[in-house]
């Protein structure tokens, strides 16, 4: 069971500007008023934390989750295998969720596409609740523009 | 309220080896086959994330919330004050926490001295579940040598 914060994918291929829309996205919401969470999905492996340091020193001795925690900030980082739904019942105190690169959930998907990449949308039109694009597509699908943020904020605050 | 995992503070003045004795409990403990979370708690400004990622993007745009998964691990960042209790609550599935530098918090304490740093411990011996020192002390409170890891493990698995 996960929590009731409303929760967005942005998907698209890679190359389509896709981190940079929703960086400006997160500004516009913010600048909104909303406290919001950005899940990135890394398909890699990813290294946040810096070799030599304390923390870093507890998970490779074994821990199974490393937190650091200052006045004004926290790290939980779990060194193990957690499912997306786990992630997300740990969200609390937000007033949206989105998420990068989960084109499989269950949750409302935004499917992005750019002209110069030559690439389509990820996914079937027919599983998104929206599309960003910078070529007119014939569908009943709201569809915004690349630089309409302020257009698909309004969308995802419905 | 606080989730029900038990936990341990070990708490010590800077240069005792506080650190270096963790890392041998967090060993230990994981050989006997237990998950476990370690929080640190860190008195100046961390930086976790790096600089120019998609993740300290989306930090850098506003978000409140920034997570990065891949399919083996984690990390939730809270880039805004939280309190203990609240990271706390978002650990699951670990059967012990033991944090560090948490010496005013409600849970139980293990203080820890060294000879030679000239130091005492830094809380009341009363306030004190366990104490781990190089110099034997006049107390009823349950003592463990610096090198006693087996001992310190089985007194919190108590």
């Amino acid at each position: 069971m996960m929590n009731n914060i409303p929760i967005y994918s942005i998907v698209a291929f890679s190359g389509t500007g896709k981190t940079t829309l929703l960086e400006k996205l997160v500004t516009e919401l913010k600048s909104r008023g909303l406290r919001l969470a950005v899940i990135k999905h890394d398909a890699h492996e990813f290294d946040i934390d810096h070799k030599g340091k304390d923390s870093w020193r507890f998970t490779q001795a074994g821990a199974d989750v490393t937190v650091v925690a200052s006045a004004t900030k926290a790290a939980i980082m779990e060194n193990r295998p957690v499912s997306i739904e786990c992630i997300i019942n740990k969200i609390t105190d937000v007033d949206i969720i989105i998420t990068e690169g989960y084109k499989h959930e269950g949750w409302p998907k935004i499917a992005v596409k750019r002209e110069a990449t030559g690439e389509s949308f990820p996914i079937p039109l027919e599983e998104c609740v929206a599309i960003v694009t910078d070529v007119p597509e014939e569908t009943n699908i709201p569809c915004f523009g690349l630089e309409d943020i302020c257009g698909l904020a309004d969308f995802m605050l419905g």
